[in-house]
């Protein structure tokens, strides 16, 4: 009885010393029953700080602790073939039947790949698909503990693959141009009811949902899972992959920096001031809560998004000048790309945002209104109810350790002539500027109003918006005269 | 910390009593922990048979318990006003706005009324809805722990209700013709987004879905949760209400036959030889298993079903002939009305169907293949995979406690002459028997292979079918001479 029982206890007390900075006498009760030494600082021990942290996956019982967050699972995946074995692995590679992945099936290969989605070792088998569907969580195998996991990550191939892999145990996973990238393990095919997927991941089977005709439509009709093993680490040459940070690397510069909460900000937009005011505002309320160092990770996506969405090397830049003008501090920011595609399925695929940020190291997650939705692909309405989001990543299992922040509204101030909270007893004097309407300024060329969003940062969304009227007016040009 | 982590263990510690019956130092400690007699039989003890097994709702301390499963939440719910208090009940819901319910809403104020969906006190406010939605579970109120909900049971509202009932806190609740049913107290109104709760629910928008099309699409966009009060026990008059036991009488026989060992199975068909042959096997496997006394909970579905099903009269009739002619033991079966609308809606659906029998004292459930299932409306196919609803069912959380039993297919042995567990090294001697098979044999008055049903039994499928024609028919010549 006393191994099973506690577990569960040892991991939930755990991951209250990061969250809950106040109990001292836990802390003390904790180092007593665990025999560790009394860290100086209960969330940034100068013992820990000697070393950098490692997480050696063939040693847990060595691993050495951060004061962050645990990953989900207890340590993070990491699925990179070792260089020693590289060239062996390769050569394995080389002779086992192939399956081609498309761009995304590649970005997804990152994501597992880094530990994001730890415990997940590769592409979902069925238990694990169908955990994910229903109940948007998995049970760990160690020791039973529940994981958040709300989007199914999965591979999908068609007859011809499945044919072509026959009784293999493994295959070979090679990129859209014909690289290796990949070993997967001990497969298991399984259909690939779309339908079914489509429906409990977006809660709508409706036509225009921008991840399913991008990628399921056109998938195979079974999925294919197993353990991954990447050969080497995955790069988009597209000189953006120093802002690729792993979840390990991540952690690397947490600790560095000597955080002792750490906020994530997760977007897909460029930033304005009032993203900016909120994430100063977090900042001021967690050192309010008696934090010494909040980090802030700025963290765009980086997968796929839809094709009105701003792309991703403009908000890179965006975000850039946004540090440049002071308006964050680059002191107490890190800004990374987070590298999943994107799925627009609303409050389950929020749970999928922050759960992989805490295996990033965050302990803290901002969530504003109508996190990952957008309208409804045949309806004038949003898909999700806009509060739907924030609730239900409050009641989401596995998620129970990460502190949520949801977010005041924040608009523009026509009175202070400034991005402010909103405050009700006055709203005359607010205007709501909706991404649409921001894109729709900057494609007309139109300033909008003052204090808004950084001149520096505005620039390079004007330069964007004129780049891309000025190709579609060539493209139609070319048409014309064709 | 010693509270909020010993209730849980002892939770589960409890539980084990039920489901392994061998680890008699696991009991010792248990009495010895919790400074109670240790009872001569570990399961049945006899102390706790010198007094009927009560369910004290206002004062859980003094709760007798019996050797039976604990209910979901620690308590059976049971939500019928007092008789002394009635009186006051009707004159404070005849004051209240009202809400008219459907003959399914009426269902459902039975089922949550008697506790089956324990520890639901009533329909669902917001923060249940999403969880069951997107979960399939509960995070309960007092300690956390999670239940098992995969289905949302709420109650819908159009425009004008919601309109009448304006800043009322609570709203009377009256039935199809009128009757004061029930009060639902500290109500909470939100948005009925039917789409979502479709496709989240059957995996599917496909139109065709019989509940959907009995209920959803013609309800009100509004739901309405709240604390339910009912003001007396709910009773059909059809002849039926014998079969009707509450989780609290089942419970209550089942101590008094002595039960070790409860087996539900869930039907919504007639009882062929082949189920029968599984009842008997689960009850041997458990003899072998250790169990004294296994007993038989048959336990047919009473609410609302599709048009093509047998209705619920000529079910039980069926069931009770299976009796009579010795196919079943009398002895060893309590044959009960479950009141639930029936979903379709497969590996959800299936959950609740387990859920619900915990709470009547079920520690062991019976699942085949594709239970809840169906065909899938609009295409040439199952709607479900049949395999996944006792997949989903062994992975669903909050049904950790109760033993799932997957059975093996049964078939008709041509050699045997008799329904046989399938033999796949002779699959050509066995015959399949599919519902629609067996019901097309009753309504052409074919007779099924002998020793497929009992006579008893089948008699009343073609009494049935022939009256069916007959009405059918007289309707045919009215339609025509009109």
């Amino acid at each position: 009885m006393s191994l099973t029982i506690k577990l569960p206890v040892f991991s939930s007390h755990h991951h209250n010393l990061n969250n809950l900075k106040f109990n001292k006498t836990k802390l003390a009760l904790y180092n007593a029953k665990f025999n560790k030494p009394k860290p100086t600082n209960p969330l940034v021990s100068s013992i820990l700080y000697a070393k950098p942290t490692m997480y050696s996956l063939s040693h847990p019982a060595n691993q050495i602790r951060s004061s962050l967050i645990d990953p989900d699972g207890g340590s993070l995946v990491d699925l990179v073939v070792p260089e020693s074995e590289r060239a062996k692995r390769v050569l394995e590679a080389e002779a086992l039947p192939k399956v081609k992945l498309t761009k995304i099936d590649v970005e997804w290969v990152h994501v597992i790949s880094e530990g994001w989605a730890s415990p997940l070792r590769g592409f979902m088998r069925e238990d694990e698909y169908l955990q994910s569907l229903h109940f948007n969580s998995l049970r760990t195998k160690n020791d039973g503990t529940i994981v958040n996991m709300s989007l199914p990550i999965v591979l999908a191939i068609d007859d011809e693959d499945k044919d072509r892999i026959g009784q293999s145990n493994n295959v070979a996973l090679v990129g859209p141009t014909g690289d290796l990238i990949a070993i997967l393990r001990s497969i298991e095919i399984y259909k690939h009811n779309k339908e079914e997927r489509i429906a409990r991941t977006w809660g709508t089977t409706a036509p225009g949902l921008p991840y399913v005709e991008e990628v399921i439509t056109s998938a195979g009709n079974w999925l294919i899972g197993g353990d991954l093993e990447v050969l080497q680490p995955i790069k988009y040459n597209d000189g953006l992959d120093h802002y690729r940070l792993s979840p390990q690397q991540l952690r690397k510069e947490f600790d560095k920096r000597q955080a002792d909460a750490v906020f994530a900000f997760q977007l897909r937009n460029p930033v304005h001031n009032g993203h900016a005011l909120l994430m100063n505002d977090t900042r001021r309320r967690l050192l309010e809560m008696g934090y010494k160092n909040p980090i802030l990770l700025l963290h765009p996506l980086g997968g796929f998004t839809k094709a009105d969405d701003v792309p991703l090397d403009v908000r890179m830049d965006q975000h850039s000048k946004v540090l440049e003008d002071g308006v964050l501090d680059p002191e107490t920011t890190i800004v990374a790309i987070f590298p999943s595609p994107m799925h627009y399925a609303g409050p389950t695929e929020v749970q999928w945002h922050a759960k992989a940020r805490i295996n990033a190291g965050a302990n803290f997650y901002i969530v504003g209104r109508d996190p990952a939705g957008m309208g409804h692909p045949t309806e004038k309405r949003d898909l999700y109810d806009p509060d739907h989001g924030k609730k239900v990543l409050s009641m989401a299992p596995g998620l129970e350790k990460l502190n949520i922040l949801p977010f005041r509204v924040a608009a523009y101030d026509t009175v202070q002539k400034k991005m402010a909270f909103f405050d009700p007893s006055r709203a005359k004097d607010f205007l709501f500027i909706s991404g649409t309407k921001m894109r729709n300024y900057a494609r007309t060329g139109e300033n909008p109003p003052d204090g808004f969003m950084c001149p520096g940062g505005w620039k390079v969304l004007v330069n964007y918006y004129q780049s891309l009227q000025a190709e579609e007016a060539s493209q139609q040009a070319a048409v014309l005269s064709a």
